[in-house]
């Protein structure tokens, strides 16, 4: 039997697929490698490319761009979901950590993007210097890789992530298709599932905001006096180009973030103090 | 005896010079409060205002900008310095947390400044965001508070800091006279001490570098994997205006940090990609 010319064409277009280099995805998170989150945005990255997941082994919320100095670190190989066609490690680092082992350790080729969350909870304005999730972004970045990190303004351990889906895919979609400008990552906040869709999404600013700890002070059976953190979020900006004001309107909220944190505006003024 | 005008005005001038306030420092670190680098920097701070010392109870180098979410704190009141006549407390937290329980719990005013260090190793470039010295110094800086993280080149124990004491001096003296812009505060990074003298003091920006990691992979005597974090520091920058060539060339390094993180240059690209 000789196939028809539309078989042969079809066949060929097959293997020009197959030929197809998938892009190399690492996911991570802060929350811990079993966390909904980092599941659910397994889920959404294994049909856009080859994933590699390496995730703290236990929740590691607020732990900012720490590293690893004075301690060693494992990380282990792992199978939490079995019918994973991709592996997983388990890390006793911080979430910077684990994408310094992923990449220098684990992996033999340098990723085409490093994704990190979905955080259960905010990261917008402020929070982003606090955030374990977006520290993993800032050290992919540091090294060249494009990265996002996604947040759900939801703590809750079993938040539902099923409407963040399209949104996600999306800006995925467009940082593996334009890439990202050198030296920038993007902090991706999600309002919390309503009645109501989502209106879309806004590249935003960082709202200048700050906490306002009220710290709970109690004692020990002993007597002794401890503390635990707690705090007011004040958003100071009336601006409608910030992360704040998408997400109270029902956007998600994209800002590139930058990790050259110099204050360029303020290098004349400093300069003009004559302290040199 | 009728006292003479000179001597009346005399003590007029000390009854002003009395009634002056004097700045309220507030002085934390990263190595932990009894760090011969703290220990510096509370010697040279004590005259120039008033001292309140809350800093880590051991080390926490690398912490970047972690706080402590998932755990009590303890805040303990310590007596370090037989001499000292400003008091000091001993925090189970992060930089971080010590500026807010310092600002928020302990003190009834807010402090005019806040000085982070001197760090037991450089924090210039990259380094700035694996930072606990300058965590701490960004999170007096978002409540408004100018504040200096001073780091020097030697991550000894024992550095010798006699060098540095003509350069922080300058540096917090205009930092009182002029505060700070804001939304930013201060990077300091003092070069190791030499044969030759320090050339002076040169306003920076942050060095583009990353670091290229080198775990040392190890085995438990158990047969597990572990490994240690270290690396090599890549400095790709060219530039004479920056931290790196400023410290190579035997000054010290002052870049202004901000912690608003927006990549603004990028916001039009981003606009562009539509996918709004």
């Amino acid at each position: 039997m000789i196939p028809s010319a539309k078989c042969l064409l079809y066949l060929f277009l097959i293997f020009l697929r197959s030929m197809e280099k998938r892009p190399l995805i690492l996911v991570t998170n802060d929350d811990g490698i079993t966390a909904r989150g980092i599941r659910h945005l397994i889920y959404l990255m294994k049909d856009l490319g080859d994933l590699i997941v390496v995730a703290p082994d236990r929740p590691q919320s607020g732990m900012g761009h720490a590293i690893t100095v004075s301690d060693n670190i494992y990380c282990d190989p792992v199978t939490i979901d079995q019918n994973a066609s991709w592996d997983e490690y388990s890390c006793s680092g911080t979430p910077a950590d684990c994408v310094k082992i992923a990449t220098q350790e684990i992996l033999n080729r340098t990723p085409d993007l490093c994704v990190s969350g979905i955080n259960h909870g905010s990261n917008s304005s402020i929070n982003v210097i606090y955030s374990g999730t977006m520290s993993a972004a800032v050290e992919a970045g540091t090294n060249g890789i494009p990265a996002i990190g996604f947040s759900l303004l939801d703590y809750a351990m079993d938040a539902d992530f099923s409407h963040t889906d399209e949104f996600i895919l999306r800006i995925t979609r467009s940082v593996l298709k334009n890439s990202l400008p050198k030296g920038v990552v993007l902090n991706v906040n999600i309002p919390t599932i309503s009645d109501v869709a989502l209106n879309g999404i806004k590249i935003c600013r960082q709202a200048n905001a700050h906490w306002v700890e009220n710290f709970d002070k109690r004692q020990t059976p002993q007597g002794r006096d401890y503390y635990w953190l707690t705090g007011e979020f004040v958003d100071e900006d009336g601006g409608k180009d910030t992360d704040e004001w998408a997400l109270k309107n029902n956007y998600v909220s994209v800002v590139p973030v930058q990790f050259d944190l110099t204050a360029y505006h303020t290098l004349k003024e400093l300069n003009n103090w004559n302290i040199e």
